[in-house]
């Protein structure tokens, strides 16, 4: 299956990240094809560059998505999701969403471990959208301003580490997500540390689209995920404007 | 003071509705101007035209805003919001959540009538976030395809009072939302034939606004609304990227 | 527009701030009449308290408030909300349900500052009876007694500006909300010292009611805040009395 | 034990009716006194109704509360409730609190049938603020104009039979609410003909309060149901100003 | 009446105390049978655990309610709850629903003082599953291993009572509720020293079958609580065999 | 990997059904055992049902789980679930929360198709408890009497493809999920009959178990899925006497 991954962030230090994590991650037959938004902020903390940063992925989604069996959009807090999903008939897939339900498969409740404080109300955002705010433990993250984006896992992995053993033993979390692109493949190499289950958006972003592309559940041409009805549009590219073009939508949501 | 209006539609005629009742609805000294998105769709109606739709409205708020006392976001749907919060340092609002705002001290519950099924989930989302959706009694919507969307007014009044009258008799409603920027205006013209309080989301975006530009409660400099963190961006306007070089951040959120 | 401003609690001192404050944050052509509850305690604090506050209140919107435009309640905790809104043909607003309108389209999570531990109980009812608890970040009060309910502002304004910094660093506040009609006024003089808006119910709440006069949305006919069903009634005051002899009610509750 | 069973509505009817099944349901060794509220309306159906009412409560309660072993405040949404928690040191208990307390017990989900379709806002408000609003199944009432507050029961029966079979068949109740002190005994009568368990408020009521008061679990002197902090207050009654200036706070709630 | 106490636990010890403090807090007329469960573990702390009890519960009711007028199933966490609810014709309790419908009528928010701290999840999960969350002020536990399941009383009494201080004056509780069968007996002991109502299961739960018992509510013959339909089973005991064989289940859930 | 299938009912009709799916969805490499409870009924439809069967699917996890990979209980309802987690160290997912976190990636909102009424609030109660109420748009199920448990999909395939579409019409479904294993292996037959993606636990709870294997997250040592503290035990099998003998679990639970 060809697996197309998408960085929100303009960071190519995180796109070398996630593109390693999603190849070790990747089941045999599974090509991966990695893309960096190309425009944005190096890093994405809040709701504004989130939005910022939406547009750009949903274009890599409307040019490229179509030649993909799945597409993973590779930031946490899942910036476009769910409406990516109207805009192809593949799976569309944040990592935040991929790793809450991974999480959700290994324990009751989940704690997610941050990188800035000032992300974590975005992240907030998310968990409250998937519904799974019950089943939230809480939100750490660390405090210190980080010297670099790309290499906040070795700046930081005790640091992280410590955050992780914290929800266990305080906020009474079963299973940790280690939240952030930038962090990607850290939880393969501290997982023996932990003493319960550690989620890694990326490589559980795989797995779930992989998942998706085996069990071909079909393609939504009606409901709030199909594509919009047709209209006029103006000031969309190329590809965007034909994705819209071309809805599927049937008679159950006319 | 000056409040700048923006429909971040690309139609030229509901940018004309939403002006003339932001006009009425103004106060004496309130200079309304409206602008309209460069780019997206006729008419927002799903979660993927909404964040096609952000980043216009995005680019006249960080453009214009600056010179604004209050910025009103005139789709129902409230395209970029939260995120457009963090762009500017006045009050930045989007119409669902002044009218939601508004019809939470007009009654209990209240419910949404809508011009089209397929936007109602779009809808729902909003009054899920704003955390009302325990106050929304029902959403209920026009099933016919519109003429045209600088018509639906005259084309569906009527419809659109019965659709009024049935969430108060069927669903517990005590206030009545007519829901969009089409309808913009027709609340006044339809008050005295319903049994409850009746909000357009218009004037009472432009009541809220003047509200709270009279209030003065100061500007985020910390929390999820202030500015992002200063860092490396690309692909963005000027007046974007300026707005992101100079964040306001104190110590609080750091 | 005549807005008449109600003080459930029996302090003339506070009745003083909150005149003064709705006079100030008064538009040019707004006439404010300002009335003291007659019984009830001098702060209230409780449900109980809130409950014997009530009845003072709805004497003084069935005797006076039809000549009104507006009513405005100022005690934060709302006494007597929702069911005043039965009342009168009027609108009656609550200083609390402003204040937490306004504060929702301002921030994301807002968190509530007291003056002391006791009433929190009751504002947190307040916050959830409204569905906001969602949003609400936290409630933080004073500890220490109260020397006098007209100075503690005074007494303890360094309190209180401490304990808005904590909710904005601790506790994920986005905007304060300065609760009690004792504070009325300082939200204007403490807002450049915090990081994040702040709210006060006094000033909220005449601007609202101001937005709500100009709107015009009607009056509710039918639902839950229309006038009850008529029907025999003992030992009312002939103003309460005439108001629930004439009720409004149509086919929709009937 | 001495119980003091209070009827909030003015209708000696409905108080004959209270009586008679509190007597019914009382053990062997309760001793029930029963009294009608001096002021208010025939028949609470509204929130400002129940605001009404509920000084003439607590009026009743203040002044005889203090010599009862518990006190029973016999109209379906709890007038007053839970400030008059705060009152006296005995148990003040509703019988819409009774009510949901039993129904938990006999089932997952329930539903209430009640006599007026006016009504069900404020029993939606109860059920919200006991926190069960995630197991009711329904609210379904009589859409009829009542006779006579009195005889509803023999006027309705065969409706309010067929009401519960609707919850059960068509909402998923497990337990029926005959809700209403105007239905108070008529549980026992129709129990045979339905076909889950049905709770009658009165009775729950009378058997809630026999069970807290041999339970003996002491007095609140701290937290939000302990006696408000003394303060000055004006207007009351004598028993009210008596409860009112003889708190028993302690440390943890000053 | 006749009441049958299951100690879901296989500890003896435990059942003592259960049998002690249900003989305490029946009626006059009430006969208590205790029974302790034949398989299982010595301390429910777990959801494993406890579904591992379950069939030995639900084998003691199927044998023994039917000859009892109702079954009181005494472990917190209600093992097997609501499920048993469908075996018998006569009212099935858990201790801890028990408690929970008992804390509600005492106050507004309650806690629970939990004898170690692994427990707590299940407890947590028990308070969810009855809708009362948001009800529930907190949980707090020892934090020590124990020396004996049946002395726990004994070693720890002053750390259970400081503990039920502790939800008071932090945590915003209005009653206490002393969780575990092993604290059976022990409200009664300290609620002297207690600033708020304080509940034991046990004694909680006897008073609500008790009243159940006596309101005759009638039993499920449709809903989610009657009788399953009839179907083939195997493996099971005669008793719960001859249990699933007569099932009463009406039109109603056909 | 070696992965093991459970079916809680003792229905040979139905392991077939189930076996057949399971290894249509597996991987190339994945060993599929399926195994059939030896006590129980038939078809597990209510609360009761899944407490019977839940202590063997615990023997058959404790006697094999151990030797295998991933553990799939393949009954809709989760019986024993999150329990059972607590029992091994590898993966224990039920069919339920698999198809529960593989819709959530496909749409906003789901619904259920069941295939009888009584079976309908056993699944509410598993959305509950996975925390997902709020995204699920309704539960539709067969009215009519089952033929015979195997036989369900050739006997009422038309009736299932059309509440399949009645949900997504009328209840708002973006996804619906065929529950029960009696339908294991129908989705992938009327896929393309349905306008949304369609899912079937048995082989998205295959897919998930895969995707866990493959992650290798690590093992619950701490938390409420860690195996719980030793301590006496009477009356189980040899194989869970030995799972409940040799716990995991480490400091940060004790």
């Amino acid at each position: 299956m060809r697996l197309l991954v998408i960085n929100p962030n303009i960071s190519e230090s995180v796109t070398s990240l996630i593109d390693a994590e999603a190849r070790r991650a990747a089941s045999p037959g599974t090509v991966v094809t990695t893309r960096t938004a190309s425009s944005g902020v190096a890093y994405i903390e809040t709701r504004l560059e989130s939005l910022l940063a939406a547009p750009a992925v949903a274009e890599i989604v409307a040019a490229e998505g179509g030649d993909a069996d799945a597409v993973l959009v590779a930031a946490f807090g899942d910036p476009g999701m769910p409406g990516l999903k109207e805009l192809v008939d593949v799976p569309v897939v944040g990592i935040t969403e991929a790793a809450l339900a991974t999480a959700s498969l290994l324990g009751v409740r989940f704690s997610i471990v941050a990188i800035s404080e000032r992300i974590t109300a975005w992240y907030r955002d998310c968990v409250d959208r998937a519904g799974l705010t019950s089943r939230l433990a809480s939100i750490r993250s660390l405090r210190d301003p980080l010297r670099g984006i790309g290499t906040v896992q070795e700046d930081f992995r005790e640091d992280l580490v410590r955050l992780a053993h914290d929800v266990v033993e305080h906020d009474g979390a079963d299973v940790v997500i280690l939240a952030g692109a930038p962090l990607a493949g850290m939880a393969r190499e501290v997982a023996h540390r932990l003493p319960v289950p550690v989620v890694d958006g990326i490589s559980a972003g795989v797995a779930q689209v992989e998942a998706l592309v085996r069990l071909a559940p079909g393609t939504a041409r009606a409901g709030s995920c199909a594509r919009p009805p047709a209209k006029d549009n103006a000031g969309l590219s190329p590809a965007l404007a034909a994705c819209l073009a071309a809805p599927h939508t049937t008679g159950a949501d006319r």
